[in-house]
């Protein structure tokens, strides 16, 4: 008689943007009118770059012919991949990055989602409040959190994470053995940084704690001296794990590539304290249950490197930079406070005094047609808060934020 | 203080193939004048069909236009691949298959890895030996099967699947809580008959057990009345799940694109009896932890089903099923015991008395410069036995038989 995994019976409510998805199709079912805007979901809408599509219909030709068919892939990446990042995102600020370090996957999802694979289940995990969920998600579905009271598990370690504390959560009082963070962050806009980090890392060393860095947002960073790699803080090839993704970087959030580096100093211990190195851990989970990334999507990935990929995808950041400074500065001019924005393309909008998440969402989303990301959908510090995101089109960005002008508080 | 899963350390050896690529390594490193022919892995060689690549410029080129670009997909697929896999794999066989119970994903190996994280750990699982061994390990990893003691795990229950049973293994004598089959077989080459998969269906039934029954070799079966799908059996949708692949139906070995069927009348139970279906619980799993198959590649699989794209697939599976013609009458010439081959791309070869399935791998490897899959790779019941693959081009095909026919045993 199979019995079914109980965790995911402890998971909170269905997912976030599913649940944004079921209200807006409910509104727009009884507003076929509505002319809606969609500042919610992080997803891009400028279409991939020349350079990017120039690569894949070659890379297309060559599935097409015989004499340069490619059937399996390395499950990690073509070594034209590997090294195209190790170069262009690492030996770029001076990091020395293996290549065998790097695992090409089809998402940061897929690899934050499956890298507590590695984990024993009694390992405490510390998590921003807010979080992108998928962190915490898949940590309930191994059984690492335990159960929820009133949307709390009772074994995860939140970090508080607000105006309060400047979004630089301060680091856990409680024993944890993995930490989550991002930066720039998701859901908040904000960066932690560089002396910031510094302490992380050295906490993690001293602790013996393995820090999850996503990096995701990376690309959108302007400010001077902000760091962009985890590794580029001394010490954090011990202890950190880094997860970056095309999706924002180069528009591929439906063409699907992103990467995770698992530095061989990277260890955890066995029940009997022995050392295990993560690197090969997860190379055996990857060649176990994953079976590479689609040769042509490889391409295109490579292309993002070339010369010409990356000043067309500079641009493509920069257009949504601006989007996010339109959104910024028009939500400040009529009054509100706003953070994040600058170094990533999500705002992190402060609700007006007395309205929750939920509700500010459902009077953008009636009164002026506008979805966006209730905060606490990302954790019980979110409460108060809206994530805005700036990958709209110029015309829309405006046009919802003249929208938003329109309202009182 | 991170502690690992040490459920990995129980895990045998490497992934079998990658064993086979450091031996050719280094075989072809000290004999670079060897002219290997590769009938090992179960890796395609015909260019994707014309149909295939014109669906992919056509959407390679839409996701250059800002006006037909698409950024995040729906997690389970787009209707229209879902809707062309139920009419194009179900309907044509007068099944029912609602377009929410497919899920379309990057992989079969990637849903046949997952599909365990949805049981709790002390479920029993039966495989039959030989095996594809990423069900057994997958379960390893997830600590379901315990140690293994001389390579047989403790909480495994092992279904012996020989020449002796004529490669259709028993119903498992010991209590078991989910079952994998795989029909047509990898790594056999063989089919499971319609009244011994009606009988598998029945036990299931009858002892509440979940069969993952993967068909990922459907395309090969031309003996009349063998079963494509397992729901052509009668009460398969109350046990059973169904992974499909692209991969060797169409070529996409290196294009990735699968699916997996959950129909919702499947459960299993929770501990306090409830029944709970998997269908959700697989949803909410992929939506967690995963982002969707390219829209390129979505439509490349869409093409497939084409009445173009069927028949020019259909072509390539006529090419390697004489393929198989070939390596099972040449092999039969020199008086080798062969099965399979008929229904499916792969040759079971019987090592002549005395050797072990290495040895012959050796003797293949060094004296002819063929490689092949050792069936000991497969399981213990695979000892004695070698792997070979219709996939090869017909030169190499007829060449390598040339050769083997110059051995004496």
């Amino acid at each position: 008689m199979a019995t079914i995994n109980e965790n995911y019976l402890n998971l909170q409510g269905s997912y976030l943007f599913a649940t944004i998805a079921r209200k807006v199709n409910e509104y727009s079912a009884t507003h076929p009118e509505a002319d809606i805007i969609r500042l919610g979901i992080g997803d891009v809408t400028l279409p991939l770059v020349p350079s990017v599509i120039e690569a894949m219909h070659k890379a297309v030709d060559e599935m097409g012919q015989a004499e340069t068919f490619r059937g399996y892939g390395p499950e990690q990446g073509y070594d034209f991949l590997r090294q195209a990042i190790v170069d262009g995102d690492y030996k770029s600020l001076g990091l020395d990055i293996d290549i065998d370090e790097v695992f090409v996957s089809d998402g940061a999802k897929t690899d934050v989602g499956n890298i507590q694979e590695l984990f024993s289940e009694d390992n405490v995990i510390a998590i921003t409040d807010p979080v992108y969920p998928v962190y915490l998600d898949s940590n309930v579905m191994a059984g690492r959190t335990g159960k929820a009271v009133d949307g709390i598990f009772e074994n995860v370690v939140y970090l508080p994470t607000n105006a309060e504390n400047n979004f630089s959560p301060a680091l856990p009082e409680k024993h944890v053995d993995i930490v989550y963070l991002c930066s720039p962050n998701n859901p908040t806009g904000t960066v932690l940084s560089r002396a910031r980090l510094t302490e992380w890392v050295q906490y993690c060393k001293e602790n013996d704690v393995v820090l999850m860095f996503d990096s995701a947002y990376e690309a959108f960073i302007s400010t001077e001296d902000t760091v962009r790699s985890i590794y580029e803080i001394e010490g954090a090839r011990d202890v950190a794990i880094e997860f970056r993704s095309f999706s924002k970087t180069a528009g591929f959030t439906g063409t699907r590539c992103a990467y995770a580096v698992v530095p061989k100093e990277v260890t955890a211990i066995t029940k009997s304290g022995e050392r295990q190195a993560l690197n090969p851990m997860w190379n055996r989970r990857q060649c176990t249950k994953f079976n590479g990334v689609p040769y042509i999507i490889q391409r295109a990935a490579e292309a993002v490197y070339s010369p010409e990929g990356q000043k067309q995808t500079r641009e493509n950041i920069a257009f949504y930079k601006e989007n996010a400074r339109i959104i910024r500065e028009g939500l400040e001019s009529i009054g509100l406070t706003v953070y994040g924005g600058i170094d990533a393309p999500y705002i992190w909008l402060k609700a007006p005094e007395g309205m929750t998440s939920w509700e500010l969402f459902d009077v953008l989303l009636e009164k002026v047609n506008i979805v966006s990301t209730p905060g606490s959908g990302f954790g019980p510090c979110g409460e108060g808060y809206l994530r805005l995101t700036a990958f709209g089109s110029r015309e829309n960005t405006i046009r919802a934020i003249d929208r938003i002008k329109t309202l009182t508080f």
